[in-house]
């Protein structure tokens, strides 16, 4: 079976061999994805002209209308992506449900969000600004959408939600929206694009599907457009540096490495509730979708005094966790989305272990349940402790990006923000603490690094939304290695679509250019 | 004279032999700068880890009162700095005050901007996002100072301006601030942070100058930082795909070239108010600073009938401009800001006119007046006139940074609008027209690609505040050609030394750590 790409509202098969798309549990291929030959100046062209021109002219209502026709196609498809998810990246039913109904709950938080906009286009923010003595003369911010393609060049553990998360708030914004899925888990995204466009939801060229290569995308993109990736800092740094993007100063928004942590207070050692939070939480991270999430615990902070305890703890209910074919009775966790992937985990794990010891997992002679270890790309779950985390290196550095974490023993509370700093930019930190004073001590040592922290007692106990689980209505992102962008935080994710200009006038022309725009506190409310 | 650097909190001298100020008039050398044998790396380190500490420690309210008597000490040197602009930039009165009279302008305008804040250090934005069903667990998101140095490499037309209007909002938001001014222009902003420093009005380490080359300078920038740049879109590309930009993910304003449009509508014609008015401004953008700025006019597109009267309206003014030593009687345009400058304009203006006519100026046999035209760096103001805007290339690619404009005839509106938006990006457009829908129209056809609209008809008259001029309430920044940045607007300036992130925990923990914080609505009221 060969997926074709859907560019300039046709369905376009690419021409040569292709590149075949794989059932990592199996290694049986199961589909294959490619771009050679594809125009695809003209699908960027044909997305500003035909697409953003008609979702310009759509009011805010309009077009949550199609987000939430989107959201009901997916719940109602839903089936059909699970077994996608299942067969294309080893999903349990559980990481299928993070994936697909992630995206459908993040879609309907923007048509909830979008409520009350109503017949509004642009935004208007703030107010007159005065500019003369008899007030004759005026100023007035305004945000419009930008006029190119909102172009997602997406990793492969969330074919399903980065899609949506990133095309929800681009459309709603006024955008039309060009996606580039990672190859090896293309599958999900390009079916749901076309049971979108399948489904005549949204108005032609506002939505667009490329796999396989990127080839030469950006060589076309002009300002106006906006570049969101989510991935390698490597490929980071090429989209960054590449001529077209800087000489037109095209927006980039750029989701790259995280080595988040997790800390335990003082105060949470072995019988506090925090602890056991905390083990769960530890647990959760790395085994659902095999840690394969940007927002995994990759290093967890615990008072010298309990991080054996922690490490003991964590170690237990990992030896509990069956890994394996997601199909087999009892599994709870499956493979690593590629064999390309087992390697790099592997590789990461012999890392770590040049200065951590291991704790259980590692990956020699793991036999998985109901598959083969020889065609499948299993790794364990994988737990290990670093003795001397300020004399560590790679524990801060390397995101192992598999069912991965390191335990680090920490001294003082000095010495922990030394440490937790050392990620030198995450996406989210959680602290699970009962010490309201350590708490807040902690962060306003460290919310500079971050994007997100989330604070865990007893008094939240298990209500909390998870370490990493991203949540539609806060802010997604992180500085520093984490690749300095924003996503998600709610309506404040139509801002990267979206342009600031001031208009100075008289205050009648500055009102006629007001009348129709929503009121910009809005997008931060 | 050798003006020394201010760096950790000491004078340095630079080794070797520095590099010469010039006087633009006569070519005699003034002072020498330079930045051999500095230690960068350790200057940006003391602003980050004394001047940061420091300035996050202080209230909004202190922070302003520090820019309070920064402008006032600024009031009393006034007569000193405008003897500096004349010797090193060739400035005429009306060119100094522009630059020296800007920057306390723009300082005061943040110190009232902030007379609300008192006694608040971060900023909390929006409400509490509702995260758990029984309401004890809830997100919220904030604004915190970044915790590296505000580094401004700036240009060489504004070096008290463009220092202040940059330097206001970081150390307002709490950020230290090293400027790096423009080699040849460099003695004003040297002398500025003398002064300040002198009469120390701020904590250690919040305020540094390199005058000369920018070595190594940002090699040794990380996470936190945020580097500014005004200048040519050759160094932005440098500074945008420097290694250690990208890999730390450096937050990066730019505002580069930019070819700026004035239009006049079809009912602009000889004898309306919208046509001298459109006159006079050009004129104006044309010769003041002898059209060194950013924001001037470069392409006028006018109906046309009337194209031809207006480039000899525009003509007869320009002839009567005298230009030459601005210290000689009757004078009121000077030199550019040095022979390469000069060499530079000259070598545009020849590009120009390989498909323009000229209308007045040119620069072939030239002679200033009380200078000597061999020693001195002097353009004649220069109009050219573009007969097929719709086919040339040159005048809507090449920004001449000098006294030169272009006027190019528009058939309709939708050519009109098409050759504007050929900018690809600019800063500023001005229209002048009582035709409210054309007007209107024109907005939305060309709003996208600019920063700042001016719209002014005979209700405006002479109450505009100019084509050219960067008010500090009102956005500065353009997309695309003109760099994508933005600056000023504002309290909105303070979001580039911002970085917000989410919260998410008890209602408790949040309101302790929202306690002492500003609302950011402030930032875009």
């Amino acid at each position: 079976m060969r997926l074709p790409n859907y560019i300039c509202d046709r369905w376009i098969e690419s021409k040569g061999e292709g590149v075949p798309l794989v059932d990592p549990v199996t290694g049986a291929r199961l589909a294959s994805v490619g771009s050679d030959g594809l125009d695809l100046a003209a699908a960027l062209d044909h997305a500003r002209q035909v697409g953003g021109v008609a979702l310009r002219q759509l009011s805010h209502a309009e077009r949550a209308g199609m987000l939430a026709r989107i959201a009901d196609l997916l719940s109602a498809g839903r089936e059909a992506y699970f077994d996608i998810s299942r067969r294309n990246s080893g999903a349990t039913e559980a990481d299928a449900g993070f994936d697909v109904d992630g995206a459908i709950f993040t879609l309907k938080s923007y048509v909830r969000a979008a409520r009350n906009l109503g017949d509004t286009r642009g935004w208007v923010e703030g107010g007159e600004v005065p500019l003369s003595k008899g007030g004759n003369f005026v100023g007035r911010h305004f945000l419009a959408p930008q006029r190119g393609v909102a172009i997602f060049i997406n990793a492969f553990n969330f074919p399903a939600w980065a899609l949506w998360e990133k095309a929800a708030p681009a459309l709603l914004a006024g955008m039309p929206v060009l996606i580039k899925p990672a190859t090896p888990t293309a599958w999900l995204a390009q079916r749901m694009v076309a049971d979108v466009v399948e489904a005549d939801i949204l108005p032609a060229g506002a939505l667009s599907v490329v796999c396989g290569g990127a080839r030469d995308l950006l060589d076309h993109v002009r300002e106006g457009d906006v570049v969101s990736f989510t991935g390698s800092a490597d490929t980071a740094r090429r989209i960054r540096t590449h001529p077209a993007i800087v000489e037109r100063a095209v927006r980039v928004n750029v989701e790259a490495d995280s080595v988040n942590s997790a800390v335990l207070g003082p105060d949470a050692g072995p019988g506090s509730a925090e602890f056991d939070l905390a083990v769960r939480e530890v647990v959760r991270e790395m085994t659902i979708k095999s840690g394969q999430k940007c927002t995994a615990i990759r290093r967890v902070f615990v008072p010298a005094a309990h991080a054996h305890a922690l490490a003991d703890a964590v170690a237990t209910k990992l030896g509990k966790v069956t890994v394996g074919n997601p199909a087999a009775e009892g599994v709870r966790m499956g493979p690593l989305v590629s064999r390309a992937q087992q390697a790099a985990a592997l590789e990461g794990i012999a890392a770590l272990r040049t200065e951590c010891e291991l704790v259980c997992g590692g990956g020699e002679n793991f036999e998985p349940v109901g598959a083969s270890a020889g065609e499948g790309a299993f790794v364990p779950p994988t737990l290990l402790f670093c003795a001397d985390g300020e004399r560590a290196e790679v524990a801060h550095r390397v995101e192992v990006f598999g069912p991965v974490a390191t335990v680090i023993p920490y001294a003082d509370a000095a010495s922990l923000a030394r440490m937790v700093r050392r990620g030198e930019g995450s996406l989210v930190a959680s602290v699970y603490s009962s010490d309201a004073a350590f708490t807040d001590a902690l962060v306003a040592d460290i919310a500079d690094l971050h994007g997100r922290l989330m604070l865990v007692d007893a008094a939240v106990g298990g209500d909390h939304t998870g370490h990493g689980n991203v949540m539609p209505t806060c802010l997604h992102g992180g500085p520093g290695r984490a690749g300095g962008g924003e996503e998600l935080g709610g309506m404040r994710a139509l801002g990267l679509y979206l342009r600031r200009h001031v208009v100075q006038g008289s205050p009648e022309r500055i009102a006629a250019l007001a009348a129709g725009c929503a009121d910009a506190a809005l997008l931060s409310a």
